[in-house]
């Protein structure tokens, strides 16, 4: 990845801090120190001042690592979280800030660590706090081509691990076994790793989690399977629901009714629509088939370097302290078919993920449809 | 598990609230709603009033699946986060609660999540919030007999993916794919799902979190494998470092010194003995061989339902927001040999998970702690 890639980030950063007056940003989120630096990482920081100046702290231990892959103007490695503390301090007095205002990710920092944050070793007297996750999420949220590549690599991965779990489905074997499949194939295939992966069978299938359970697969069992590769640092989400055996009428006619809903909101979407219109589009579909009451959860999210990123719907964006979204952009990247739909004793969903494109978007995850096997 | 099991739990927990003048504890962290309830899920929460009353609230879709694993006096199921939220609200007014202290997890809420848990929908206006997770901790760190069987289980299946991840290791295969090999044999072998999987080999042996790449081993590299499975709902953490060949005589020499420094503290281990102590077991045997400069990060830490939980070493307790540990305990679990020993070019590290004995420890797991292939 290109230097210069990373200097515009930073230098739109900057231009974001001064319109809203924040004059430092603090990060420990992994994903946003990535994007800005090309290298995130647990127990470590990075502060970008309004002049574009970055500065990373990391432990004394990952210095020369860090030093490879980031693009930084200076970095501390610390011993231990005290030194951490009075590292971050000492790059306040670095960019000589006095007073004023630091952005911190409130939808990121537990209330200790905020505490900590707000120590009066970590930062001068008259310097407060303000939330910046909107302006990482307003940065990341409009990919570029190099990004996109990525993204797209990870859903010819996340394609080959829903392929290596959907092939190996069978009678008797775990919910949690199927995951390895999926799992496996996705590492063989060039993932350096994954968000969890959900594999929920019988009427797991109808839970809004399907966190993976040492649950056997029986005979005419809905299986859904949901997937998230990191490959390059960008992740892709896909899910699909199948049968192993005979989907009832029931079953088979709620998961076309909801492929042709998710298809629906897919052929919407473009630049200049927003996400509730996509949701609407989904949920009209649906409670034209008799469903209003089977809708659990918003059907859209983003995917990047995180595979749940902004833009989140607006509920979710309001409940984790971001604002409500913008008109999708040409190069955002987004997962379409999130929401379940839960009938008594099954649920059946299925998710792509997409870019959005002037006229229309392109589906970056490719594997079928069907449910049947 | 038994129903008496999770009453004995939430009456401890309400005697805890009691002298700490805590009148309401609202929890969201999995691994506490696992506790006290047997069922932790994500965008769920937990309410135990001081007269050891329990209520849930869910998803809406989760609500069955739910009553089949949890012990609660009073369930909700929610439609989305404002339902949630309302729904925290009217559970004070059941529990008959208008005024006092709610006790939140401060080192789980993220900064925007605790100003959702103070809105006033979600609380009485004259309800003030405190730290709760001093007196969870203080519940969980000595474990029961069936908390050690699972964790014993924990740690055969960690066993079993260290030697899965040990015998395929070979020169050319990505530090993703030795992960791989070790994640797919412990959910083989029963695991229902794993804490992220460290492996680092040639010089990133050396960093202090091993997160995966893409990176190939080479022939003569060491490389570092730290795996955390999940069996019935409780883990284990084992590392071990292996060389691709015939280690320099300093790698040998640094690896024995480590292993040496851990099974001195693991010696020391036994009731009354403090984490402290047990550190600087370690850190003797490493400063006599001439280490003092290459140690980094602390050596020992509880493990349970989460691989990585109290009793934290008083530094992280402190940095966490949690109290320094008193004396170890008969039946507290935990990892020793968390701290590396980083000398330039690369690391070693060798970690077990152990429960504490009246006498001395027992060791659970047991994969050899050979350097050589």
């Amino acid at each position: 990845m290109s230097e210069s890639r990373f200097a515009n980030r930073v230098t739109r950063c900057a231009e974001l801090m001064r319109t809203q007056n924040i004059d430092v940003i603090l990060l420990t989120r992994p994903s946003n120190m990535f994007y800005l630096t090309g290298d995130g990482r647990l127990c470590a920081y990075a502060m970008i001042s309004q002049s574009g100046q970055v500065v990373m702290g990391v432990p004394k231990t990952d210095v020369v690592d860090v030093k490879s892959s980031a693009r930084f103007d200076h970095i501390s490695g610390f011993d231990d979280e005290v030194g951490m503390i009075h590292s971050i301090g000492h790059h306040f007095e670095h960019f000589g800030v006095k007073e004023g205002v630091v952005g911190l990710e409130y939808t990121f920092l537990t209330r200790s660590m905020m505490s900590m944050m707000m120590h009066p070793h970590a930062k001068p007297e008259h310097v407060n706090s303000a939330d910046c996750t909107h302006i990482m999420s307003e940065l990341r949220s409009v990919k570029d081509e190099e990004e996109i590549r990525s993204i797209r690599a990870a859903a010819k991965v996340a394609d080959r691990g829903m392929n290596a779990a959907i092939v190996s489905l069978q009678p008797r074997m775990t919910e949690s076994q199927v995951a390895a499949e999926a799992e496996y194939a996705m590492r063989q295939a060039g993932a350096e790793g994954f968000w969890r992966t959900y594999v929920s069978s019988g009427p797991r299938t109808s839970i809004a989690h399907g966190i993976p359970t040492i649950r056997k697969l029986k005979k005419e069992d809905l299986v859904m399977i949901d997937v998230h590769p990191i490959v390059q640092g960008y992740s892709a989400d896909i899910c699909r629901t199948m049968c192993i055996g005979h989907p009832t009428r029931e079953q088979q006619s709620s998961h076309d009714q909801y492929l042709q809903a998710q298809q629906a909101a897919i052929a919407e979407a473009r630049a200049g629509v927003t996400m509730d219109q996509l949701e609407q589009a989904m949920h009209e579909v649906l409670i034209h088939a008799g469903h209003q009451n089977h809708i659990f959860g918003p059907p859209i999210h983003g995917v990047g370097i995180e595979f749940e990123e902004a833009p989140l719907p607006s509920g979710h964006a309001f409940f984790h302290g971001e604002k409500a979204p913008p008109p999708l952009k040409t190069n955002t990247v987004i997962a379409v078919g999130n929401c379940g739909l839960y009938i008594d004793d099954f649920g059946v969903r299925v998710e792509d993920t997409i870019v959005i494109g002037k006229a229309k978007a392109d589906i970056l995850t490719k594997h079928t449809r069907e449910m049947k096997m």
